[in-house]
């Protein structure tokens, strides 16, 4: 795959390693990153993240052949749809957000002839932000989720996923829903634990947390409006989530008042296979 | 300080660790470490931990100055009791389990005259196991607890507090009670929860994870047998623990279902500020 213009929405963590990877695999001729503050983008075009920098969302992505919006998910279909009617026919637009159905669902049927969404999520971040965090290998190996539906034309789903391939991820293909409910499991719901988790230790006990609390809470430091918007778009599936979790801890309490050891046992070491099978 | 024969019970991690610190700080002129299978100890005198194996308990700890335990926290209590009516008068025992009041109160006047145990915690450690995985530095700044009570003889804790820091180890006195209520919040109920999360994971989700899931539950990697006789030792505590994580996900999940932004985003602002308050 070859662009000639690529246009990133948003150049923080996962826009600027977009950028990044882009530029050092040959990607994209030029890479033009949108922010809403000039120095920003100048830090991301000292890092070699991006070619040059736009306070204009419509204007960057009319110049573009593929842009991609690196904004949080509540920003994400208001930024698209303001986009759009300026873009050439054959534009493909794509998104990096954590949420789906609420995106796809909201812009289908609202974009004009020739201009495609396709909606995707690489399954790589961490608790910081900002391009200075980016790193030009933060796809490689990774898995990036591309959504299809019935809407969805084959040649724009074939070039995004060919995209996200060239960043070097691993792609799979789900529909927006099964993403979102999956993604409730596998991270939102880790991210309301360890918030949770965080939230109830005393001020007095910081100085006596180890590498576990640690670990365990480590997510807990992402962007609590980011984590807002995506828990607001996932209400549903979350709170399924967290019902199985409720399920599982109450086992594990069940077998606390009972002093059931074989019960605490067999729970631990279920647990224990399923994180050995996840690797480091 | 200064100790002659150093006897460590238990030569994993934990035990590893404190040989090979003793040994590269000159702590002790001997390190006997004792163990169930003669390979391991092989392993660990090759990696310099100890100078020498022993597969009895009491015959080691009777030749040593200071002995500590670091095995499984339901076999310290049986077998301080077999070793301590060898020992000379003078011996410190101690020990480096998650749990203090079921041990230390267990061992109150039930040791000879003039042998004393004093109960410790290093909070050092992580989900991997042996000594292969020892540092000499692993208790290097970081805090080991160490329990008094109305029985503690000031001598022995004095003791106590110079061996730890001599690994180079910051010391805290706590009550026995004190630190299994403490530790019960920083650390046996994040090992609970990263259980829960990884225990609810379907198989073919696991593909699905990314380093928030990982992170959240990287503890519950560890040996299922420990944490059974942490969680039957410190079941009261642990139950408390569990109640006040069930009234936070129950702020998350009444948020979650009333739409509520601003309070989900009170929750994740607050746990952002004490879990960047504990550093990376």
């Amino acid at each position: 795959m070859r662009i000639g213009n690529l246009t990133i929405v948003g150049v923080g963590l996962i826009g600027g390693s977009i950028g990044l990877a882009a530029k050092r695999r040959g990607l994209a001729e030029r890479v033009i990153g949108v922010g809403r503050q000039m120095r920003t983008l100048e830090n991301a075009r000292d890092l070699g993240a991006i070619d040059e920098g736009s306070l204009d969302v419509p204007d960057a992505v009319r110049a573009a052949e593929l842009a991609v919006f690196c904004t949080p998910v509540d920003q994400i279909v208001g930024q698209v749809l303001a986009a759009a009617p300026g873009c050439a026919a054959g534009t493909l637009l794509t998104d990096a957000g954590s949420t789906k159905a609420v995106i796809v669902r909201s812009l289908e049927g609202r974009l004009p002839d020739g201009v495609a969404f396709v909606g995707s999520h690489p399954l790589a971040g961490s608790e910081k932000r900002g391009s200075e965090h980016a790193a030009e290998d933060l796809f490689e190996g990774r898995l990036t989720i591309v959504t299809r539906t019935p809407q969805t034309g084959p040649e724009a789903l074939d070039r995004t996923m060919a995209f996200w391939r060239s960043l070097g991820a691993q792609v799979r293909v789900m529909d927006p829903e099964a993403h979102d409910q999956t993604l409730a499991v596998t991270s939102h719901l880790p991210h309301l634990v360890a918030a949770a988790l965080a939230g109830l230790l005393p001020a007095e006990l910081q100085s006596l947390t180890a590498t576990g609390f640690r670990d365990t809470t480590r997510v807990a430091a992402g962007d609590p409006a980011l984590w807002t918007a995506i828990f607001a778009q996932n209400r549903g599936a979350v709170l399924a989530a967290l019902d199985r979790l409720e399920d599982r801890l109450e086992r594990f309490r069940a077998a606390l008042r009972a002093d059931d050891q074989k019960g605490l046992h067999d729970l631990l070491s279920e647990a224990k296979r399923v994180r050995d099978a996840l690797g480091s």
